[in-house]
């Protein structure tokens, strides 16, 4: 595809580097994949700011002006401070009749241990049957790696990089992003002031075969629900059929959040949720996804919607309510007698176009006060609201997606799918509303990689025709 | 009140000795309560093995023929195999034309630790203000002393023991009491074949001021309910929306177990229960409870119910159902937005006479299999009976109980309440329907002693008199 006859010379030159340099590719993939950088584990902090340094260095050797930004230090719950990794911000270009493109991506990787039941060590990768295996291929070392990738061959291959790049790359996406949406709201005004386009790229396709580009993710609310009904742990034995217990009451509360048809029974909630339109269904319905294979991956018998649109929907621009679990009640293995002295439920509403996290907030605790009035309990309730983000839907009819959607056809011959995200990543939003510019989601992943599982992968066709996708990109940006 | 002009020579003298050889009895505690016998840790079983050793060696010495039971061992969830304590067979004593006593007691203690919130070191015995703190003062050390220390003082003091003395001391009693069942219905027809009464000395009084007596004990049936939605745990952006939660369900049947005022919603399981009498309700007005004072120390504005006879009777002869816990759900600190795969929530239900805990397992999974199905949930459900004990109540009509009464009277100058208990000691029923003789829980500690809480005390004063109650009811069984 890579061959289609209307490519132009120079992208005939990049791809065909690309083509020659996929082992060179894949070396510095190993190289990152090497680096143990869990930003979640405090033993392997040194290593997730030494992978921080590391991809600076490699960044230096190909020309970029860089900066370690210090973000500080936090705290563990053991007392321990930690330094967080820096994050690294790189600038290659600074041609004023260029565009702009400022590209996020993280270094910091998911925990990983070969006990856990992966095939091989995570931190070594390995080719089998054309997948690379390894912890960050596709989460998100891959992606990332991609970016220095181009720069090689739009260096090697002598051809003028067609528009200044910068770079933000943190090491703390897998634990919460720390400090970053405040170093993006501190640099509106310097490093992205004059910014054109942003590309997150830490993302993957809705299936296996099909491109995609993002436009959309949900937000999301959660929420803390805590009841106390005694000052300390009581026997049931002792003390069961005499006191309120905390456990019943949070019960009561959390059965009727949701029923098991999916319905969210808070009232108000769903009010400024935008109607579907017959575009956007008609589109779901063109959508490369097979929602049988969905269900069989997922293990159940049947899902909550039949057809393929219907189930998109919900998972991209409808809300959904989740119960994750509950603190303080026994969740050992066996059988404890104990009534728990205070028990936090803890669920999530995932946002979309228009909810409001604030007005979707209130209407959370004036409904959960008020079912709670109704026990006549005399245990004490309390809804503590976490903090939740916005959704984020992207307008599609510009430059940005326009380039995207060329790279993709230039490398696979189809136009990209337009799909949304179920899921949040919060910086989405805070960079189109610091920059103004239009951001896009442009993955290179397939949606079988396992970004947070054992045996994560990418596969080499992916890695590396995404590279000319990328390389393709950038491109076709210059040409807005 | 021990000098009671009533009181026979043979007590008078044996109190005397008790009063004058109180610090040697506190000696003695101390000792046992250096020995840090937490069955539940790894790390301390060769001390609760060396403590059942340590008091075999006690009895020896004051001339008891002993005996240990190997029970075998148990496999820990890390694979290590570790050998169980065995079990204390004792005997002084065995004169045909005495009646024979058999005690109950356990050698082991609960975890404890400095670093919990104690104010003194835990396996250090101190007495202040009249309180003797430890672990184990008074769950079961203490106790289990005062019967040695009845030994000292008629040995002592020359008078011939009344009755032949048989002993059966645990060293799990803290961990389930693995293996003890099972032993003594083994020895029913040898150890156990000539035995007149049973006395358990593993309980505590009602409140703090009056000493009781205690004839009845709550059942349990405890149960695991599963739900299973998916082969593996769901990102809630991913996937929430689509999927049929298992905590959904979960909590639709949960919230169905028991309602906010304690009733219990099950079809059938309240057929059974006695209805109370008005001689029960009148005897319940006379107990010595403080029921304002037992909501105060749990820390509530208000209990289930305003008398103190409904509070006494929902505590000892109605069921309760407590929900304790839920497995498989995020249940730690912080927001994880987990769709949980397999989750398993547990309930126990404690059991009053004529209840059967078999027919009452069946009503359980009858009721939640048919909640279950109007959920038309494409979801797995599981219902898993954990072991069952059936509720205990003793007529206390007879010569054990009569003997326990004068006792409590020649030492204290009351008649003591007759109480039962909520929770359950499972072999107090096997002693029962293994003997087929009177079984008796004659506590000697306060019921805020704190059994396993931080800063375990027993008062001095329920210590020495409760040595002289033991004294004193081996006396009065004498003379039956």
């Amino acid at each position: 595809m890579s061959s289609c006859e209307s490519l132009s010379q120079e992208l005939q030159t990049l791809f065909a580097f690309i083509d020659q340099n996929s082992e060179q590719f894949i070396d510095l993939l190993a190289k990152a994949v090497k680096i143990k950088s869990i930003s979640a584990q405090k033993d392997t902090r040194d290593d997730t700011i030494f992978m921080v340094k590391w991809f600076e260095q490699q960044l230096q050797t190909r020309g970029l002006t860089t900066e370690l930004v210090d973000i500080g230090s936090e705290q563990w719950p053991d007392g321990q401070t930690l330094p967080l990794p820096p994050v690294l911000l790189a600038q290659l270009g600074n041609d004023p009749t260029k565009k702009t493109l400022c590209v996020y991506g993280h270094l910091d990787v998911q925990p990983a241990d070969i006990a856990d039941g992966w095939n091989t060590d995570p931190f070594v990768l390995i080719e089998l049957d054309g997948k690379l295996y390894g912890r960050g291929a596709t989460d998100d070392k891959g992606p990332v790696m991609a970016w220095i990738n181009i720069i090689d061959a739009y260096q090697s291959t002598g051809i003028d990089l067609p528009i200044n790049l910068k770079f933000i790359f943190e090491g703390m996406e897998e634990s919460g992003s720390v400090g970053l949406n405040e170093l993006i709201i501190a640099k509106g005004s310097t490093f992205l002031a004059n910014v054109d386009y942003i590309c997150i790229s830490d993302n993957y396709w809705l299936g296996n075969t099909k491109p995609c580009l993002t436009y959309g993710l949900r937000g999301n609310a959660y929420f803390f629900v805590e009841v106390k009904c005694a000052a300390k742990d009581l026997h049931s034995g002792v003390y069961g059929g005499s006191v309120h217990e905390a456990m019943t009451d949070l019960l009561a509360l959390m059965s009727k959040l949701v029923d098991n048809k999916g319905n969210i029974l808070i009232p108000g909630v769903l009010d400024d949720v935008l109607p579907l339109t017959a575009s956007e269904e008609a589109m779901y319905e063109s959508i490369d996804f097979n929602h049988h294979s969905y269900r069989e991956e997922i293990g159940t018998k049947r899902l909550l919607f039949e057809t393929k649109s219907e189930i998109l929907a919900h998972r991209w621009r409808y809300p959904s309510l989740s119960i994750h679990g509950i603190e303080g009640a026994f969740s050992g293995a066996g059988a404890k007698t104990v009534i728990p002295r205070k028990v936090i439920g803890k669920f999530s509403i995932r946002l979309v176009p228009n909810q409001n996290p604030d007005k979707v907030g209130q209407q959370v605790i004036q409904y959960l006060e008020n079912e709670f009035a109704k026990l006549d309990s005399p245990n004490r309730l309390s809804v503590i609201r976490r903090k939740a983000s916005k959704p984020w839907i992207a307008n599609t009819d510009n430059d940005n997606f326009k380039a995207a959607k060329l790279a993709i056809s230039s490398v696979f011959g189809v136009e990209p799918d337009l799909t949304r995200e179920g899921g949040s990543i919060p910086v989405t939003l805070t960079f189109e509303e610091v920059t103004g510019k239009s951001v896009i989601l442009l993955p290179i992943g397939g949606c079988d990689d396992g970004a947070h599982s054992q045996n994560e992968k990418i596969d080499r066709k992916n890695y590396i025709e995404g590279t000319k996708v990328l390389a393709s990109y950038i491109f076709h940006l210059s040409k807005n």
